[in-house]
């Protein structure tokens, strides 16, 4: 359908160092864009040079928080092809988020075409190094510029890109999370199975806390109904393993799912290990650690893959799990999906699609 | 402290017919900018030509939504005059949504200058026919080009203004509203209580079901945790008038506080007229209802002031309120009100201001 149009850069950046790349602090040469008319539908699909968006300060997007976003990675294979892992799986998560906001559905094939198109234009900035990878961020913003509470008619949808370094720079680290009761980040009913900016805006404050007054580094949070039940933690979902069986909580509609989420419930299944999706309370953690049966805890998302809990701390309570140490179904996780993620793994499951 | 910077546009826009100006449409010749940065603090206030904005498309506020916003009105009056209405208030609620957003406060007195400066050099703009305003929207948004959730070190502060006609063009006309148990638009613990894009984003698909499958104008949202309690109409805070005595929601964290419900509740009880906050059941409202002791519902905000419900649709129960006509409650805090905005009724509360 949408054919892309490509206007190169006449002037390309330099490079940035490989060792010190951080996470979404550089970006490349070149932005795909997509516009949205309710005349016209999703029209003029291009890849124009990286640059500022002029927007009418009445842009619906800074008002009403119209707006949906996708986040993946893409890999430099160990056989140097360019690799992407699962695209289609943000492709219908947009969507699914773009359902909750009001904001039209782009053609899911075609999501992925953008992102391989724009991908190849940029190949150059998909740093080599070990673990370091190609952010794709999509997203899709309300345009219209006009007040008043309402879906807007224009959209914009765009895929920008940023090398990022490896996540753990001397393998897995685990870290101490702070379980809060004060502050809420979704409720069932509302915006928090959507990857939609008002979800993070509402996460800040918590998460600012955590850090400042509790020496932690991410916020797990609880629902917004009885305070008890585990949600997520940061970006990530979370897993626990508890006597051998490893329970992460149920998609209630407050939770994201996450591609990583699925892609371990996948993996533990195959490898033999019971998985449930179910409610899980703060009080259930509390138990199972005080009988010495919390074997790991550790979050999911695509940023770090595989992020080890090496603490957790709740009213006051601070416990350690599996010692501070990754535990071996954690890393077992972590180095089989960066395995296929890079290409050192046989993909069995067709997960990775090339550029 | 920082002082205004004035650049006059050299192009000014044709005004638009006041007979049809409708809400939100129509923006002036300049606005108001002022940026912030962690080492500078806000700096470099600006009144400059109105026009697009410039933004990096990695920009937080596209991201993480990190952003709030405010809504005032100023107001002609009948000795040509320029009256707002009580814009202390404004600057106080602008810097505790900031607070729980993580945006750094703007010092209040500076708030409401920016305002007055403003409008001073937008005075043409400012309609004169009866009904009619100059909405003034200051809203904050953060610029840093990062990816990565976490508060923002740069913000934009802007105020745009928007011509708008009267909101009732032959007197106050009741709404029939839908009470919603599927949607939620904040719980306790969120981001209810401060004005935040995000909160509006989560509202939009209720408002769109609501007038598409039940002809309702305006969705009446429920609490997120029983489903039970009644918080707000679309964006006005809701009154009830049962049996003599007037019963507005208790602000509870997942509410905005209203300036035009502060006032509301003021009037009311000068007038004898028993006022309480406090939680209220849509079950207590059907009751009443079946008793005939509903005697009248309004909702209150800046953009239609006084919004009389007619009628309440719920769970298939469809019931008329005051046989669906403004009840005299309704029209005296309305009238009052609006004789305050624009000068027709001695302001012996101190609640307007001049430019
Ligand atoms: C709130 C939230 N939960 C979970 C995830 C993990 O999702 P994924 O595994 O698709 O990256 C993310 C990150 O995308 C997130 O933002
Ligand atoms: C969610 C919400 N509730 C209530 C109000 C009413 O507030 P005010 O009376 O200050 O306009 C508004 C509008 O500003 C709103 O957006």
């Amino acid at each position: 359908m949408n054919p892309i149009r490509i206007e190169k850069s006449t002037q390309l950046k330099p490079k940035p160092e490989q060792q010190s790349l951080g996470f979404g602090k550089h970006f490349t040469d070149h932005m795909f864009l997509m516009d949205y008319s309710s005349d016209e539908g999703w029209h003029d699909a291009r890849i124009v040079p990286y640059g500022p968006l002029e927007l009418d300060p009445a842009s619906m997007v800074f008002h009403y928080g119209q707006a949906v976003f996708e986040g993946l990675k893409a890999y430099r294979s160990v056989d140097e092809q360019i690799l992407l892992f699962r695209p289609d799986k943000n492709a219908q998560r947009i969507n699914h988020s773009s359902t909750r906001i009001s904001i039209p559905p782009i053609d899911e094939a075609f999501f992925v075409e953008a992102l391989q198109t724009l991908i190849r234009v940029e190949a150059d900035w998909i740093p080599s190094m070990e673990g370091t990878s190609l952010y794709i961020r999509p997203f899709i913003i309300a345009t219209e510029a006009a007040l008043g509470v309402r879906s807007s008619d224009h959209y914009l949808f765009a895929i920008i890109l940023s090398p990022g370094g490896a996540y753990y720079e001397e393998g897995l680290k685990p870290i101490r999370i702070f379980v809060d009761n004060h502050y809420v980040r979704a409720v069932q009913g509302g915006t928090g199975h959507a990857k939609t900016p008002g979800n993070y805006a509402s996460s800040l404050k918590g998460q600012m806390e955590a850090k400042e007054q509790h020496n932690c580094s991410q916020v797990l949070w609880l629902d917004g109904i009885e305070r008890t039940y585990i949600e997520e933690v940061g970006s990530m979902n979370v897993f626990f393993k508890i006597n051998g069986e490893v329970i992460t909580p149920e998609l209630n509609g407050s939770i994201l799912e996450g591609i990583t989420r699925n892609s371990v419930i996948h993996l533990l299944r195959e490898w033999g290990i019971h998985v449930s999706e179910r409610k899980i309370s703060i009080d259930e953690i509390m138990r199972a650690s005080d009988d010495g049966l919390l074997e790991e805890v550790f979050g999911t998302g695509t940023a770090a893959v595989i992020s080890p809990v090496g603490g957790l701390f709740w009213n006051n309570r601070d416990i350690v799990i599996n010692e501070g140490i990754t535990g071996a179904c954690s890393q077992k996780l972590y180095d089989t999906l960066t395995g296929i993620q890079y290409g050192k793994v046989q993909d069995k499951w067709g997960w990775t699609v090339k550029c």
